[in-house]
């Protein structure tokens, strides 16, 4: 069922969304004719979906028996994107398209605007992640400025699924964004490693998880975070030595039906029931209470996750679920995808080692990958390279210098080059292979001096150097 | 759809029994006509199960969509009792049929060759719940029995759900019978206290069900346990301060689905995703290596859970899963449910102050209550009383007596004279009240003297007097 191509449960997550912003914009004392407005949509939303599903829309229950990503296939014969938090895929070489992606979960795009404010209020030039449009959409940002700008502080929160001891360079996408935000507010960070959601979903054994969660947290500690400002901790390690953390998943675990994760997630009847409440424990992260040690019990501290956009399922059912067990919703940041070597169709895999450059990688393994398997947007011979141009939309060494390429004025010229002819494959891939060398090398020269000791440090529940 | 009256389900339940048992006789290398005969039994029950179902047995696949207790209902008109942790209830005044319980939970009988057993292995009479059938039934006691007697240690599990304040008499039987084994048998003792559960099920704040686990410990404790043989914890807590107790629950939670929990529990769509896996952490205490304090690690060491049969599907379930994650089934011996005043129809109600004696009733309140509420099996005129005599069996003086009244010869006098109408109501409900006055008096001051500091004790995760 679709009104003008939405599903019935995009049509739902669009009415919460809206829901959500009517609210906002009440309680931002907002002016009338906005206000007005956004009820007006509301409103349609509502007659929309009660022709679609006959039934009236009721917050926190979706339409039951709609997996997201199942019945969005079978609406568009498998045309649309497919985005959750097991699997991305698109058809099109430039990647997912992520415009649609910001309707269809009810998100906001991160505009020039939004860039300009964060920049003011931080008084920092703007991460070219933000520059650029790799972290693309929001939710509540604006909201998370307001409060700054009034001394009202707030944490950042991120993770990450410890399937493998390999990480590659798209992993320390959400940790380099997540180091310059505490780097420009000044503000607490805890990173989560879900190593009982990889044991869950994965044919693993618990001890190979929590061992992968603690080899993974030398390469996030590696990335420059302050011991005084950050803590890092395996679920399975966490869940038992913090009652009030064990304490918000079951509040949240106590709000959230099996009809509103199959919904969410897509779970069926024959998944095991540990994969069906694991959101819970994605959720209680985004709940400061979870943290007495950082933040002294207090539960009203505001959260801002910076994440890729495949994790916002997640984050939607813990927004739904926070105001009724009396926390403020999480604020979010959402990046794109970093593509797979072979080219953006699909999200990477930790367990093909050439999809993707691997932070353990040698400078020379570096060279090789990108020159034998980085999807090209060039030409097939230099003469027709030359007279017809590269296409850097769909050229997957471009797309990496996006990520990694400091300098906008030189990043531009290079596209310029590249769509013009000047500049050939073989000299764009050089580029990118001497931007990747010195960046990978001094990773792994950071990740030396990180010893089992940092880690223990980084891992322990304690207070943080911030006054709540 | 039913085979000589057997539901899927409980085609499903007697398989799986069977199939568990054909196993252990093999590894017990019983005699080979006793194994062939239970393969043989085995073999007809697939036949059945095809037949019925349509589809072949599967182990750890119930029957889809066959929740127990409607099945059951639906199948019987209503007929058949319906016994699950959540509902009991039976049309017959003498209360629940255990026999058709124990062939339709595919447990078995414990029959006077048992209890002889247990006088022999443990040197003592046996407790009077187990001379008079209150202790009914059990899984694998004799394997428990065989290790004790070539030194091979177990341990105790038994627990509560802390849903208020209040405890009657009849939550104190399985406290009663278990201090019995642990005295009988000098093992350690583990008390879950599950307020986590009570908080998913129940209108109640995660707050209140933490103090009711508090304050139901005091009762426990009053009941005279060994500080340094027993542990009682709070899930609430004790899964905060555990890490290996986590982990044992994550283990189960990737072992069981929905689809299983759906038959053996009867969980449905718009449960929340905290029932829905909650009974993995009922399951988990039934593994040694859950309490690393006490078992130094060892995950070995055979549990025996003493609880009233509606208990039994959590622990089926738990044994399904143990051989499946490297830990030793637990055993199991199961008690009849402890009427209510009005009648042995239904379970106890701790919400309703005349269902039964509460732990907190004077001597006056008991007298009432027994006088006023306590359903009589005696005729309506002492003349017809005389002549006829009254039924035993549906009274509710004379079935608490069985429980409480420890003289055999005492007991069955009464019972003899009440039969034979020599003693009247009036006279028999005068001995109950003079049984529980100085009971409940004398647990009052028990428990009076238990202070905050002893149960601090009791639920501090830490060694217990033995050797592991």
């Amino acid at each position: 069922m679709s009104v003008g191509g939405a599903t019935t449960m995009e049509l739902y997550e669009q009415l919460t969304a809206q829901g959500d912003k009517v609210r906002s914009l009440k309680t931002a004392k907002a002016d009338k004719a906005d206000v007005d407005a956004a009820i007006q949509l509301l409103l349609k939303l509502k007659v929309d979906y009660k022709e679609v599903t006959g039934q009236d829309y009721k917050a926190g229950c979706p339409p039951s028996g709609t997996a997201v990503s199942n019945d969005r296939q079978s609406e568009n014969g498998g045309e649309e994107d497919t985005v959750d938090p097991w699997n991305v895929a698109t058809n099109s070489a430039k990647g997912v398209d992520y415009d649609k992606l910001i309707v269809r979960f009810g998100s906001s795009k991160i505009d020039q605007e939004l860039v300009d404010r964060i920049e003011k209020v931080s008084g920092q030039k703007p991460h070219r992640f933000l520059r650029r449009g790799i972290f693309f959409s929001h939710r509540d940002m604006n909201q998370v400025l307001d409060a700054y700008e009034k001394q009202k502080s707030f944490y950042l929160y991120t993770g990450r699924g410890p399937s493998s001891q390999a990480m590659h360079v798209g992993h320390l996408i959400p940790f380099v964004f997540t180091k310059w935000l505490q780097d420009v507010f000044d503000i607490p960070l805890v990173i989560q490693l879900t190593d009982d959601e990889k044991y869950l979903w994965k044919d693993l054994s618990l001890e190979d998880c929590h061992r992968f969660a603690e080899e993974n947290a030398k390469d996030i500690i590696a990335c420059g975070f302050d011991v005084n400002k950050t803590f890092i901790f395996s679920d399975l390690d966490y869940m038992g030595s913090s009652p009030e953390f064990y304490r918000n998943v079951v509040k949240v675990q106590k709000h959230v039906t099996f009809n509103q994760v199959k919904g969410i997630f897509g779970f069926s009847d024959s998944d095991c029931i540990g994969k069906i409440s694991f959101p819970a424990i994605q959720a209680a992260p985004a709940f400061s209470s979870s943290f007495p040690q950082i933040f002294k019990g207090r539960k009203d501290v505001q959260c801002l996750i910076p994440c890729a956009i495949d994790q916002d399922p997640y984050f939607r059912m813990t927004r739904d679920v926070a105001p009724r067990i009396g926390y403020p919703k999480p604020a979010l940041l959402h990046s794109t995808f970093f593509p797979a070597l072979q080219g953006a169709q699909t999200k990477m895999s930790a367990s093909d080692a050439n999809s993707s450059i691997f932070l353990t990688d040698t400078p020379k393994q570096i060279k090789n990958k990108v020159n034998k398997h980085a999807f090209s947007g060039g030409k097939d011979t230099i003469e027709e390279h030359r007279e017809q141009g590269g296409n850097p939309d769909i050229d997957v060494a471009f797309m990496y210098l996006t990520f990694f390429m400091e300098d906008d004025e030189q990043l531009e010229k290079i596209r310029q080059d590249y769509t013009s002819g000047i500049l050939l494959t073989g000299e764009l891939k050089k580029m990118l292979i001497e931007t990747l060398q010195p960046m990978i090398t001094a990773h792994q020269e950071n990740r030396k001096n990180v010893t089992d000791e940092m880690v223990k440090q980084f891992m322990t529940p304690r207070p943080l150097n911030f006054n709540f």
